[in-house]
């Protein structure tokens, strides 16, 4: 309720923004003019004043290799931590992805790390030195974490949700919070409270949501490695609309308490925290980190199951990929369709066999998980948005009009807990009977879309609905020649003609320098093998011919080993 | 609702019994002087035109040794069969375990197990030939499963549960189902349709619920390996009651699909497959069988997973076990007092270390699983126990009356979900800190009790709260020696007062020849360690020295080589 003295939405996003603003060195403010444009992924090598040479080298690394550095003292994690802070800085003003600046702490731990190096000539932990971004909703000691709620504007963190506490542990330098969309329902990121967060690539379009934050700032490299959460597509859809990498495991596999959020105890369905980077190796060096802590001692419902070593080199020679063309649903835009051509084609070209998968079963799961992302009947989204005090932004609005969730009893949620389990099993069995080493596919019906477009997640929402692992990573940008096949099918429904429509009204222009994802899915708790399929696809795209990409995964040992050393 | 033309539930039972016993050769039916008495478990011996000595002595081997027979041909599956239908009608005739008779067709299914053998010279798979029983209200094809419903009383199994289909695809004979309750939520095994089952000790004491036909079955030989379920200590409880071996693993470790039962998609809470035998051997056995068949395919729900070959050689020698002397709410009996004593002392006289377990979290753990079995506020007990047609037996009257189940909202049952994982955690941590390997603790409050007094299960439904492996074994039986310590304290409640009063309304000479069981709980799916620490203590209360214990897990692999030829 809004009581006379309560200030505005208004004001409280006015002071939100102000307080980011004020925790930037004015130096590292840019001239009003390089904020022109579409496209902002060259603005740090614009700010030759701002950041180095050197700096921008250090923030292009990946961060196996940044820590590989920092471990043999080439680089000192202050001099890392300051050159991505004014990268994160300058991020922020060509897309506003911060929630929550920490430079001066950051800098401040960067210090003392390396005084402990000196000291003890040794890391203290796997991610000595490393800066880490964290989506602002997940709990950060002395940070707010709100779910993008006017409400919760400065409710404060009870401590470090397990993995920051896991990855704090290793040396991690945690120097920015990244923004998450109003109630975090959304595959875009705009909310009263931090406003909107646009793609680094094309302001017209939206970096994606809802960990669409971190998605923005890793893609201008910001940040070496985010941490982001996934119910739905909310890692892989912002990392696929910003061209990069992100990995949303099976449930309980990555330590996932300490969120703040809605639906606290609800387990019809679960999300995922997990890693947005620019690199397959990242996601790796995230998952492995975070299960030699061995959280379930800390998380019991988490699964004892250690990250297991699985490399490209014991994969069979010759993979078996299936491939979802179209889920039945949504037709994708035509560079999707081109991105899962040429994939394919080299995928054959290089030895592998590919086989389109059925989407039969993608309509039903997609229904039931839309159906149990709701279940009070929305009660608490709609209580929560108080009206007067943070209206509904348009996406939000969207999904609340376009939905009419009905309250269940706890009879109703059991029978759809049966029927979610008669899905799997039905998915599983499909699996096992087409023999797939992993499945190919969109990441979106679209490439990042325009803004108040995101209205379609079914092509990564199913894999939540199965709790498969899945893992999208880059594989080319919007092109001129990206047209509908003249053998496309007449649209297959409403939401169809819609995407159809988005398509069709600007094409090309309208989606002009966005990056195309694809995605991997692979068998539940097999995340190991999945990375290592998506390494052998990756290698294929780049051209790399196999001989080669088994001799990368040497040097990922070999980082590996550098790692286990201490 | 009854209509003039339906059945009373009288004639059904009635029908039922008939038809279990028309299913018995007439040979096999003893004279009614045999059953006179309290204690049967001599009754086979005594019954030398049914069973010859080697029938005998095959029906005492382990299911491992039974195996080795079998596969190497010393014995036929039809002999093996025979002697265990014959021990099976008798158990049935001193204690009423059995629900349905099988003896024909597994008769048959031996005959082409032997055909099989006879002509590609091994087995079919490592269950080759192996009689095997299954509780009542797991699906088996061609089979009723009740639940102990009168409604229900032909209602078909669909075809099999998935541990029935791994198990007969690995080649074994189902000869029997047994009982179970009325509606299956009772530590006791009594139903208007199949009437009260008894324990083979002591015919005044109840062999345990719910699978309880299971535990009197097992008991008198009558099964060598049966498959039971627990979601409460339904597994633990009985095997506790007859002396037996019994193992409750972690939730999604076992095959679990193709129950009848209610709240089917109920997941606050989840029961457990598993299974019940006279050997730790045997439970080995169980589980690695049902995990090489990589049932996660099959049922998504389960961890994929597989067996691993954990061994007593490879457990420190000294191990730290936790004892939990009482759990803060009811006393236990003096002879698992006196049984958890002597164990401990022989622990500490063969070297390990033994600390005392703090209780402090059974009480809210235990309030927490009582809520959480009657999310629905009993609705769908009481509207299935039609009062006229299948009136509540007295022990699920007590049930329905002591409780005063409320129903929840969904919200409501997240809230309980997020204080479950909060208790949880707690609980890992003290297990953390206090750093054992295992806990030992008693199966109940009391040894088998009397019929319609077996009130109290907080002993291992503790352990379906945290989600933690158990397993119990035998340790002693009911002696005269056995008093209340001189120390015990003052009562601890009104439940506490009830058991005393349980106990010293009869003493030893109610609980005559009574097995005492304990119980060993692990860590979260490490149901390969817990086992390994039970065989350490077994030897240590068998007086087997280390080495010898050692010694026998050699055996243990020369078994399992035997079966990995397959």
């Amino acid at each position: 309720m809004v009581t006379p003295s309560s200030p505005s939405w208004q004001d409280v996003a006015a002071r939100k923004s102000k307080e980011i603003y004020d925790a930037i060195p004015s130096a590292w403010l840019v001239d009003e003019h390089l904020l022109q444009g579409h496209n902002f992924m060259d603005l740090p090598k614009k700010c030759p004043s701002i950041m180095s040479e050197e700096e921008l080298s250090i923030t292009e690394q990946r961060a196996v290799d940044i820590l590989a550095c920092i471990h043999s003292r080439k680089w000192s994690s202050y001099q890392v931590t300051l050159a991505f802070c004014k990268r994160a800085a300058l991020a922020h003003q060509a897309t506003n992805c911060l929630a929550v600046v920490l430079f001066e702490s950051a800098l401040e731990k960067a210090k003392e790390l390396d005084a402990y190096m000196e000291k003890y000539n040794k890391p203290i932990g796997p991610l000595h030195g490393l800066p880490m971004s964290v989506k602002e909703h997940i709990f950060l000691a002395n940070t707010p974490a709100t779910s993008g709620l006017i409400s919760w504007a400065d409710a404060p963190s009870p401590g470090d949700a397990l993995i920051c506490k896991v990855f704090r542990e290793a040396g991690a330098v945690f120097h920015v919070k990244t923004t998450n969309p109003q109630t975090l329902m959304a595959l875009e990121t705009h909310s009263n409270l931090f406003g909107r967060t646009t793609n680094p690539f094309n302001v017209n379009l939206t970096s994606g949501g809802s960990s669409g934050g971190e998605s923005a700032l890793v893609a201008m490299r910001g940040s070496p490695l985010g941490i982001g959460t996934d119910i739905g597509g909310s890692i892989r859809g912002p990392s696929g609309f910003c061209g990069g990498w992100g990995l949303k495991a099976s449930v309980a596999r990555i330590p996932h308490s300490g969120l703040s959020g809605l639906h606290s105890g609800m387990e019809n369905i679960i999300g995922c925290v997990g890693p947005m980077a620019n690199s397959l190796a990242d996601l790796r060096l995230f998952c492995k980190v975070a299960l030699d802590a061995q959280p379930w001692d800390f998380e019991p419902s988490l699964i004892d199951l250690p990250w297991r070593d699985v490399r490209v080199e014991i994969l069979p020679k010759k993979l078996r990929i299936g491939v979802l063309w179209h889920d039945g649903e949504v037709m994708p835009h035509p560079p999707i369709t081109r991105a899962l051509k040429d994939t394919v084609n080299k995928l054959r070209n290089a030895g592998h066999e590919v086989v389109s998968w059925n989407p039969r079963l993608h309509t039903p799961l997609l229904k039931w998980i839309n159906t149990a992302y709701f279940l009070d009947g929305a009660e608490e989204y709609k209580n929560t948005l108080l009206q007067e005090s943070d209206p509904a932004v348009p996406i939000i609005q969207w999904l609340l009009d376009s939905t009419t969730p009905t309250r269940h009893t706890v009879e109703q949620t059991w029978t759809l807990n049966a029927l979610r389990d008669n899905l799997r099993t039905q998915f599983s069995l499909q699996w096992r009977e087409t023999g797939i080493d992993a499945l190919l596919c969109p990441v979106n019906a679209s490439v990042a879309s325009a803004h108040d477009e995101s209205k379609y997640w079914g092509y990564t929402a199913v894999f939540n609905a199965t709790d498969l692992p899945g893992v999208v990573f880059p594989v080319t940008t919007v092109q001129d020649m990206d047209v509908w096949d003249k053998d496309t099918k007449a649209a297959m429904g409403e939401r169809d003609e819609l995407y159809r429509k988005f398509w069709d009204e600007g094409g090309v222009e309208k989606y002009r320098d966005a990056p195309v994802n694809l995605q991997l899915v692979g068998r539940r708790l097999r995340e190991e093998n999945l990375l290592a399929v998506a390494e052998v696809v990756e290698g294929v795209i780049r051209g790399a011919d196999v001989e080669k990409s088994r001799q990368q995964s040497q040097y990922e040992r070999r980082d590996e080993m550098i790692q286990s050393r201490l």
